[in-house]
Order: structure tokens, then C-alpha cells, then sequence
């Protein structure tokens, strides 16, 4: 296969978690959430190369978890933009070469091997690939003035991370201007002409963003390490 | 409030569980996931008369969780039917009187009360109300042929159960005949003209379907007990 390459976005705030910590260092199994997630990868493929977009405030918090863990996984880090457009644009312009690039969010530790090889193998043949589940909620449409619409969930799914393109697909893809419609890579990538292809996600690996997400993660690496 | 009666829908076979015990029966903290969620409103209000809409099969296994449980929370139950449209048109005609219905998947056990109030409280002045959270996820809508498109997740929302509605509502509801389209009661209430309001839900109210949802609600219930 070739070259791996990795930006892991991790610019949120945690205000949904109701903690003073950014999520992405809240402790998940006693190691922080963005370093569990940088394991993930590593442990995939210890020849990944990685770049961590991080807001400006969160760097010396990211340094000193790196000297406490003694984390010894290279990557190197670049500060955040205003959204996650340019955080990710930032991220890009410090790869160079060629290969694939994997896209994923810093607070998805619980991405599978499976999830990310399906993902890296299906962008190497089409160029693009995002992994998705099916919902298992119903859901509505908003249509405005407090009114909703039901829909078929049977009819949409529900889109993860790591999204995997060649980099030079991503690279034309960031060269746009920024759209409020980009929701996620995917949708930039799309909306610079080219197809993206769907591979099956795992359904552990959920955005660890409020409290339930917190203890629903505990839970499975208790479960997967056995250490309850 | 008005009087207060549920219809807990437990139909399913369990076949994405990878189980042979029928998911509704799956032990969670010790006890069958139906007989938490039964137990759940019945702590919200003692008064509540319960129809439960149960497979065939499933009743004898019932019947001695019942027993072994020594359940004294006052139920009758009813064999469900072909969909779950049948199964609660089953359980509706058990239902004698007026006041206000609620229809309550049976592998939802962590339902807060805040969420039944929410929903008794809206379906009392409006006639319908449903339980709705925010999608954590993007999606996507397939649009046929392997290929599917970006939509913007915050015009939709995740729906959850109890949906609650007066029974008069209800009833004239479930005399329409049966279509594809009824993808949960308020589809059914909104087909035959009446309007549903949505209210706030809780994010771990979730329906254990899966090992991974088995193993989240299990460390809700921890952390709820403080039994771990």
C-alpha cells in the first residue's frame, strides 16, 4: 500500500462535557482521549506519519501529556484554525510527498483496525473513502416554525472518521474557498467534483463528546482490556 | 395530569445481538432489560396502567422473569403482531377509558423521568409529543446506486420513545390501515392529520440492539447505582 499519512483534529473546546479540560484530554481508562487515539493509529501502522492540528491554547496541555506518558510516537503539531476547514488546510500544508491521508477526529478513539483499513484500502482504489453505520434512531427533518417531518433512517446514514483520500485529491480539494456547507471533509472533497466512496465503520466508534460518550468509552476499554 | 397508561413495545427477536435469548430479555446489571424499563415507569408513576406487546414465543420466558423476579408492578400483556404497527394496535384495544398513552420501546430501559414528564407534560396541553436529541454524527442520504449526498445534520434530529399521545388521538390513529411509511407512532398520528410536538429526550436513552449498546447501558446502570 502506499504512504499513510494522518491529521487528527483536535479543536474542541469540551464545553458539552461541562469540564474545565478540552475533551480531547479528559482521561479515558487513565490515558487522555486524543492520546488513546493517536495509539489507535500507531498501533495500525507504527510508519503512519502524523500531524495534530490543536487550538493554540491546548499546546503546552498536549507537550506535557507527551513528557508525562512518555510518548515516544513521532507526529508533529500545527495550531487550529477558525474551523475545522482550516485546521485541517493547515494540517495538509505541512505533508509533503504523496499517498494517502487519513482525516480523523481526536476525540474518536475507539476507531477499529478494521474501520481504518477498510478506509485506507477503499481511497487507494476510488481516491476516497469515509466510513459510515446505519442509524439506529429514527429521525426528522426540521422544516422550520417548531415543524418536523418524518423520514426513512433506512434511507441515510451515519458518517464517521477517519475520511481517507489521495493527497492530491485533498490538496485540490483545500484549494476552494471556505463554504459553510463543508460539514466535514467528505462534502469539501465532493464539492471540488470528485466521488467518495462508502466502506462500513464500527459502531464503538462514536465522537466522545458528552458525559454518556465518557462512560460508554470507560466501558469499552474495560471491556477490551480486560481491566475492570 | 390526566391518567396515564404504556404500552411497552417488546417484539423484537434479538437476531443483531448475535444472542439466542430475545434482546428485551438480555440481563443488564442483573436484571432482564424489559423488566428494567418496566420497573423505570413504574418508579416515575405507580399509577400507570402497563400493556406490554409481546412475540408469541417470548411469553413463557416472560411469564418466569416474572416469577423469578417475584414482579408485582401490575401489567397485562398481549401477543404482538406481524410489525410493530400491529403490535401496538394489539395493545391499544386493551385500553379502556381516556387519558394520556405513551408507546415505549422495551429496549430502552434508560429513559429519564425528566424525559416521560417532558412528554406526558407536552402530549396533556397538545395532544402528541415526542422525545428528540440532536444527531452527534453527520449524515448522509443515499441517493441510490452506491451514491449519496452530504445533508446538513443539524436540520434533523434523532427520535427516541416514549411517544405519548391522548388516547382519542391514538385511537383514531390506529384505525387507518397499515403502510410502509409508519416508521414509529408519530408517523401513524401525522398521517391521519394530527400534529406532534417535540420535546427534549435524554442522549442515553438509547435502544440496546447491539453488544456495544449492551455494554454502554451496563456502565450507565454502574454509574447510576454506584454498583461497580
Amino acid at each position: 500500500m502506499e504512504k499513510k499519512h494522518l491529521i487528527l483534529v483536535a479543536g474542541g473546546s469540551g464545553s458539552r462535557m461541562g469540564s474545565a479540560t478540552p475533551k480531547q484530554f479528559l482521561l479515558l481508562g487513565g490515558r487522555p482521549i486524543l492520546l488513546r487515539t493517536l495509539e489507535q493509529f500507531f498501533a495500525y501502522d507504527s510508519t503512519i506519519n502524523v500531524v495534530i492540528a490543536l487550538p493554540e491554547a491546548a499546546i503546552e496541555a498536549w507537550q506535557k501529556i507527551v513528557k508525562t506518558y512518555a510518548i515516544s510516537i513521532p507526529h508533529t503539531f500545527v495550531v487550529g484554525g477558525a474551523t475545522r476547514f482550516h485546521s485541517v488546510k493547515n494540517a495538509l500544508s505541512k505533508i509533503e510527498g504523496e499517498g494517502l491521508v487519513a482525516v480523523h477526529d481526536g476525540v474518536r478513539p475507539l476507531v477499529s483496525h478494521a474501520t481504518i483499513e477498510f478506509c485506507f484500502g477503499e481511497a487507494e482504489k476510488s481516491g476516497a473513502a469515509i466510513p459510515t453505520i446505519p442509524l439506529s434512531d429514527s429521525i426528522r427533518k426540521k422544516v422550520g416554525d417548531g415543524k418536523s417531518v418524518a423520514v426513512n433512517r433506512s434511507d441515510f446514514c451515519a458518517v464517521q472518521t477517519p475520511q481517507v483520500f489521495r493527497l492530491s485529491v485533498l490538496r485540490k480539494a483545500y484549494e476552494q474557498e471556505y463554504c459553510n456547507d463543508f460539514t466535514d471533509d467528505a462534502s469539501v472533497v465532493e464539492s471540488a467534483g470528485y466521488k467518495v466512496s462508502l466502506v462500513q465503520g464500527n459502531v464503538e466508534n462514536i465522537k466522545v463528546t458528552t458525559p454518556a460518550d465518557l462512560i460508554f468509552a470507560e466501558a469499552i476499554i474495560k471491556k477490551v482490556t480486560g481491566n475492570e
